[in-house]
C-alpha cells in the first residue's frame, strides 16, 4: 500500500482547498432563496449541489477509510446522494426543488465538517495512492458541479420575472468571434482518446485509432449574428432542416430563437450575467440544443463535425468559451470497461440517447479542460452554454 | 359618498394592523429557505401568501383610489396576482415555487410600504362606507390566506425527510374528543344563510328555506381510534365504501392512512407541529379527504351530512377544530349573483366539481368563523385541516 | 318463492325479445369496421356494447340461476366486464378499442346463445318475481346502452376525415322549437322522485319533499339561433360566463363551438345523421357540455333549473329531445341505500362530481323515459345529445 | 430522358405485380376486424398499411406523371399519408386506430384501382430510368411495409386476451440456434457502405473506410435458453447491467421478461403465429429491445457489435432470421445527402436517438434483405423480430 511524500499530501490538500473555496465563490452573489429552487428537472437547486459535492467525499472517502468518522448527519445521505444506484434509495431528481431543509446555512456547515476531517484525512496514514485517484475524481467531480453551478443559477435568475443580474464582478463574458475560415485536414488513420498520466474520466481513456476521411471544420464558431440570419429566414419555420424530432420539439415548444433570447419592442434581447441587455451580435451564439446545431448547419449546408475530427482539428483552433455539439453519439471507446461499485456509473450508464459536445465553455472552471474530453447531453437540452462549430 | 367618522376609522386602522401582523407571526418560526416552496400546485410558497394578500390592498384599494399612489413595484402585479381574470396576466399556479425573486427581505419592504400608504389612506377623506366593505373583504382575504399559511407550512415541513418542527410556542394543539352521541332533529321548513349587518362572503348570503327530514347527527368528530378501525378492518382495500373516483385515485395513489401517517416500528406516527410524533387516539382524525370521509361514513352505516343539516345543528355540538366535510355539492344558493368587476370572481366561479365543508379549524384565525361560512374543496384534497362528523 | 303466471310470462319474454332486437337493428347501418373503434375512452367501440349488455344477462341471470348452464365462451367475462368491481378482473376502459376479437360475427353468435338460452329460462319453473325484477334491469341497462350506442356511433362517423351518413332510413331528426315563453311557479314544498310499482332506477326512488323559492323556467330548449348568438357576441372568449374549471377547458380544448359545428366556407356546418349539413337554426342546439350550458345562461342573464324544479315543472312543457342540463350536482336522494351485492354498484359509486341531467333524448328508446329518471354526467362531457333550458 | 426496353418493363411490370399481391397475402387470414385497430402508436392498423403503401403510387408516381390522372379519393391523401412533411397535413399517428372508414372492401378497390393505372403507366412512354427507380422505391417501401405488417398484426393478435392463432399454412418458423463459436476479426482499415448497380436506400449509400480494432463476434445468435438464464439470475433487477434509461424503462414498465413471454403454471410460454406455446429453448431470443440486449452482453461479460463489425463479419455467419441490435447509433454515412423534394425526407430525418439493427427477420421479404442494410429503432422498442448477437 503505496503511502504518499509530503510533497504530494501538500500539493493535494491545497488543491482540495482550492477546488472546494471555488463552489462557495461561485455562490457569494446569491440570495438564500436563489439557493432553493428548481424550476425544471434539468436543473438542481444551488444548495444540492454544494451538498451533492460534499457528500461524495463524505460516502466515498471518509466513511469507508478514516476510522472513527461520524457522518454529519445521516439523512443527509438520502437528501444529497444523486444517481448512484448502489447508494442507498434516492430523491426522485424533481423533488430537489421541494426541500427548504437542510437549509443554506446547515449546508455551509456541513461543507466545513467534511472539509475540516478531509484536511485530517490527507495527512493520516490513511490516505494512498489509490485513495489519492478517488479524492482527484470528487475534485474534477466538483468542478463539474461549478460548471453546473453557473448554469443552472442562469437558468433560475433567467427565468425569473424580474430578470435579476447575477454579479458584475465575475468576468464571464465572451470574446468576439474572428471571421471564420475554413481548416482543411486529411483523410488517413489518426489517434484520439486520452493517454497521459494525469486524470481523465473513464470515458476518454482507450486512445485508440480512427479513420477520418478529408474535411474541413470552421476555425470561429457560429456568431448571433449568423444566427439570427436563419431566424429571419425562416429557420424555425421550415421543416426541411430538422430531424423530425427536432421539429416535434420546434413545434410543441413553439420556440424561435435561442433559451434566453425574447423579442422586445423590435429588438432581440438577451438575458445575460448583467440582466437583459441587447445580443451581441460578434459573440458565439449560446444556449441552443443539437436540433437547432444541427438544423443551422442544415441550412448553411453544412454539417456538425465528428468528436474525431473535433479532437484532432483542436489544435488548430481556438476553443473553450462554448461547448460544441458534435454529430457523434455518445458511445464507448473500443474497450470501454466500467469500473467496479458506485463510482463505476459514473458515465458509462449514460451512453445512450446523447450526444456528445467538445471543448469547454466559460463556465468551466480552469484547468478541468482537455481536448480529449467528451461532455453529453439530450439533443432537447439546452441550458447549457453550448455553441456551433461548422464542418464539412 | 359617506364619510366614515372617526371611531369607525380607528377601529379599521387597528383591524387593518391587527389582522396584517398576524400574518407575519405566522411566519416568525420559518427560515428563509421555508418561504420558498411549493411541493404540490394545492401549497403555495409562504412568501407568496405574503405578497399576494399585499396586492390585493395595492390593487384594490390604493391603485384605484388613493391620488399619486406610485405602486412599489409594478412587475409584482405579475407575480403576485392569483385567479383574477379581470387584472392582467396571472402567473400559473404551480409556477410559484420557482420565483427565488422578489426575495423574502422585499416582500417584507413591500408589506411595510403598503401598510403605510394604507393607514393614511384609512384616514384620508378618499376613505367612504363602500371602501370600508372593500378593505373588509381585504382583511377577511387575507384571513384566509393565513388559515392556507398553515397548511401549506405543515404541508412543506411534513413532507421534508427531516421532518423539522414548526414552532413549539404557537399552540394549535387538537382537543380530545367526548364520546359522540346521535343529536335527533326533525324534519320541516328550516332557514339557512347568512342575514346579519356584519361582514360574510357573496356564497353565504340569500338566506332561504331548505326542506329537512329527519336526521340524527353526531356531537364529536370521529377521532383517529375509531379511523384506526377502519384501516385495520381494510377500509382501504374494499371497493364497496369508496365512490367509484375515489377507488381509482386509493389504487393510483396507494394511499393506506391518512396524510402525515406514516407506519414506523409497527407504529402509527404522525406529523405534526411538534414534529414526529405517536398518534394521538383521542384527537379528532385530520387530513382525510371527501372520498376518504364518505367511505369512513359508509363502513360505518352512517352517512355525511348535508350543509344545510350541520347548520341548523351546530348550535347543538361544539364545532371550530376541523372543517367538517358536507355531502353537498358546492353551488350557488338562490338568488346567488355575482358581483360587478374583479371582485364577482371570488366565489361564484368555483361552483363545479367542489364539496362544501363547514366549521372551522385550529388554524382558522379568530373571528373568521361563523356557522353559516361555506368552505369549498375538490374531493381529492386532503392537505387541509379536515374531519369527519357522522350523520344518519 | 313467487312463480310467475303465463301472462307475464309471455309479456316478459317478448318484452325481452323486442328491446335485445332493438340493439341490432341501431346497428344495421353499421359497416362491421364501425363496430370497433373507440376514438376517445367516453365511447365504446358498438361490438362492445352488444357484448356488455348480454354478459349481464349471462352473468347476473343465467350462471347463478340456469343449473348447468354453460358460458358461451369464459374469457368473455373478462372482454365484457364493465366498472363492476366485485364480478372479476376488469378491462381498462380505454384498451377497448384495441381488442379486435371477438369478431362482430362472435358476437352476434354470442348473443344468440344467449337469448336462446334466456328465453328458455324465462319460462322456466326457476324464474321468480325476483328474478323478474333483475331481467328487467337488465333491459333497462340495454336500454340505456341502446342510447349509448346512438352516441357512440354518431362520435365514431362524425370523426372520421369522410363524414359518413349513419342512415337515411332511421328518423332521429329533431323538431324545430316553438318560441319559448316563461313558466312560472309558486314557492313550497313539492315532493319529488318516483312513487309507482313499475321499474325505475335505484337513484329515483325514495319520493320526498323539497322546498322550491318562486322560480320561472322556458317552455323551450334554447335553439341554436340563440347559441350562435352567444358565439357572436364572444361568449367563448369571455371568461366572466364561465366557471374557472370551464375557463380552463375553453381554453385548453380551443373550443369556440358544440361538438359537431364545422364553420366551413362562412358558414356553420353539422355533422348530423345524414352527413355534414348547414346548421337548422331553428333546432334545439345540442352537444354541449355543462360549462357551455351554464355559460350561455349567465350571458343571457339566466341560470339552469334545479333537478327538483324541473321535475315539478316538467308536465307544463314538452320534453324529450334533448337531455337537459340542469345546475344540480348528483347526490343521493335523502334515505338512498346502495343494494347488496354487485347490482349494487349500479349508481351509487357515481355520485361525485357529476352534475344531473333531466328529460330523454331522441336516442332514448320509447317507454325509457319519465319525468324522475336522473341522467348524470361530468360537467365538460359534450358527446351525449345535452340541450339547454333556462330558468330563473 | 431514358426510355425503358421492353424486357425492362415486363420485368418491372412483373416485380410490381408479386410485390403487391404479396402484401395482400399478408392479410389473408385475418378477419376484418383486425384491420383497423392500433394497440400502441408503433403499431399502424393492416388497413392503413395496404392504403398507405397504394398512397405511396398515387402520389408520387400516377399524380405527378401520369396525364388526366384522376386520383381514387381526394381525402385518401389525408388518410394515408404519413410522416411525409411535403405533402399536406399528415394525420397524428396515434389517431390511425380511430378510422373505421375507408373500410377494408374501399381500401382493396383502391389497391385494384391504383394497380390498373400503375400497370398502364409502366408500359406507356411516360416512364423513364428515373421514375423506374421512383418504382423501385416504391416497391422497397412496400416490402419494408409487408414487415411492419406482420409485426404489427402478431402484436394486435398478441394482446388480444383470446390470443388467437395467426395462420396455420405461412411458415414463420424461426431455426434452432446451432452452438455458437467466436470468429476473430483483425485490426485494419476495411470498407462498408453499398456500392453496387442495384437499388439500395440512401442511407447505406456511400461506401468508405472505416478502422477497425481486433474484435471477435458470435457465429450464432443468442438462445431463449441462455436469455432464461439472464433472468433466473435476476438480471431484470440488478441495475448493474443497465444503461440509467434502460433501468428507468425496466422499472417503469415492470418488464421481467421478452415481450410475449408469459409465465403460466410455473412455465414460461410464449405468444406465436400458432398462438400460446412453451418458449422453444434453441431457438434465437426475439422482441427484446436495445436496452434488454445491451444489458444481457453485459451480464455475459461481452457487448454488442458495431455495425461496421457486423458488416465486416457478416460473411462468416448465417444471419437472416432477426433482425440483430449493434452498438452503433443511426448517424449518416460520410458524405450523405438528403436527396431533393419528398424522397428526401426518407430516412435522414430520423438519424437522432435511434440504434442501428442489421441483418433481416423472418418477417422480412424475400430479396429485400443485403448485408449493407440499415434498419433502425429507439433503444425501447421491442416490438420487431429483434435479437442479439454478441460480440468482445
Amino acid at each position: 500500500m503505496a503511502i504518499l511524500n509530503t510533497d504530494r499530501i501538500i500539493t493535494l490538500k491545497s488543491r482540495y482547498s482550492a477546488v472546494r473555496k471555488h463552489s462557495v465563490s461561485i455562490c457569494t452573489p446569491l440570495q438564500i432563496e436563489d439557493y432553493v429552487v428548481q424550476p425544471i428537472g434539468d436543473v438542481s437547486p444551488p444548495k444540492w449541489h454544494l451538498g451533492h459535492t460534499t457528500w461524495f467525499f463524505e460516502t466515498f472517502i471518509l466513511q469507508p477509510n478514516f476510522p472513527d468518522y461520524k457522518p454529519f448527519d445521516p439523512q443527509y445521505n438520502f437528501v444529497f446522494n444523486s444517481y448512484y444506484e448502489t447508494i442507498g434509495a434516492r430523491v426522485i431528481r424533481t423533488d430537489r426543488g421541494n426541500l427548504s431543509r437542510p437549509s443554506v446555512e446547515d449546508i455551509y456547515r456541513y461543507r466545513a465538517y467534511v472539509d475540516s476531517k478531509m484536511q485530517l484525512f490527507l495527512e493520516s496514514d490513511r490516505m494512498t495512492a489509490a485513495l489519492e485517484d478517488l479524492v482527484e475524481l470528487g475534485l474534477n467531480h466538483e468542478q463539474q458541479h461549478q460548471e453546473l453551478l453557473l448554469t443552472d443559477i442562469k437558468f433560475i435568475l433567467g427565468h425569473n420575472p424580474l430578470f435579476p443580474a447575477y454579479s458584475q464582478e465575475i468576468d464571464l463574458s465572451p470574446s468576439d468571434q474572428d471571421p471564420a475560415s475554413m481548416i482543411k485536414l486529411n483523410a488517413g488513420v489518426y489517434e484520439i482518446g486520452f493517454d497521459k498520466e494525469s486524470f481523465c474520466f473513464d470515458n476518454e481513456k482507450g486512445r485508440h485509432q480512427v479513420y477520418l476521411h478529408d474535411f474541413e471544420i470552421a476555425s470561429a464558431l457560429v456568431t448571433n449574428a449568423e444566427y439570427r440570419e436563419f431566424i429571419e429566414d425562416n429557420g424555425y419555420h421550415d421543416f426541411r432542416y430538422w430531424h423530425a424530432e427536432g421539429w416535434d420539439w420546434v413545434k410543441q415548444t413553439e420556440t424561435v430563437a435561442p433559451l434566453y433570447w425574447h423579442f422586445i419592442d423590435e429588438k432581440w434581447m438577451n438575458y445575460t450575467w448583467n440582466g437583459l441587455e441587447e445580443v451581441k451580435m460578434d459573440e458565439a451564439v449560446c444556449h441552443i440544443n443539437f436540433y437547432e446545431a444541427s438544423a443551422f448547419a442544415a441550412w448553411k449546408g453544412f454539417r456538425l463535425p465528428t468528436e474525431a475530427e473535433w479532437e484532432i482539428a483542436s489544435k488548430h483552433f481556438n476553443w473553450g468559451e462554448r461547448w460544441e455539439w458534435t454529430g457523434s453519439a455518445y458511445l464507448p471507446y473500443p474497450g470501454f470497461k466500467k469500473e467496479a461499485g458506485a463510482v463505476g456509473e459514473y458515465n458509462g450508464k449514460f451512453m445512450i440517447n446523447q450526444m456528445v459536445l467538445r471543448g469547454a465553455s466559460l463556465a468551466t472552471p480552469k484547468g478541468h479542460s482537455r481536448n480529449t474530453y467528451r461532455n453529453f447531453f439530450h439533443a432537447s437540452q439546452r441550458w447549457q452554454f453550448t455553441g456551433i462549430r461548422l464542418a464539412k
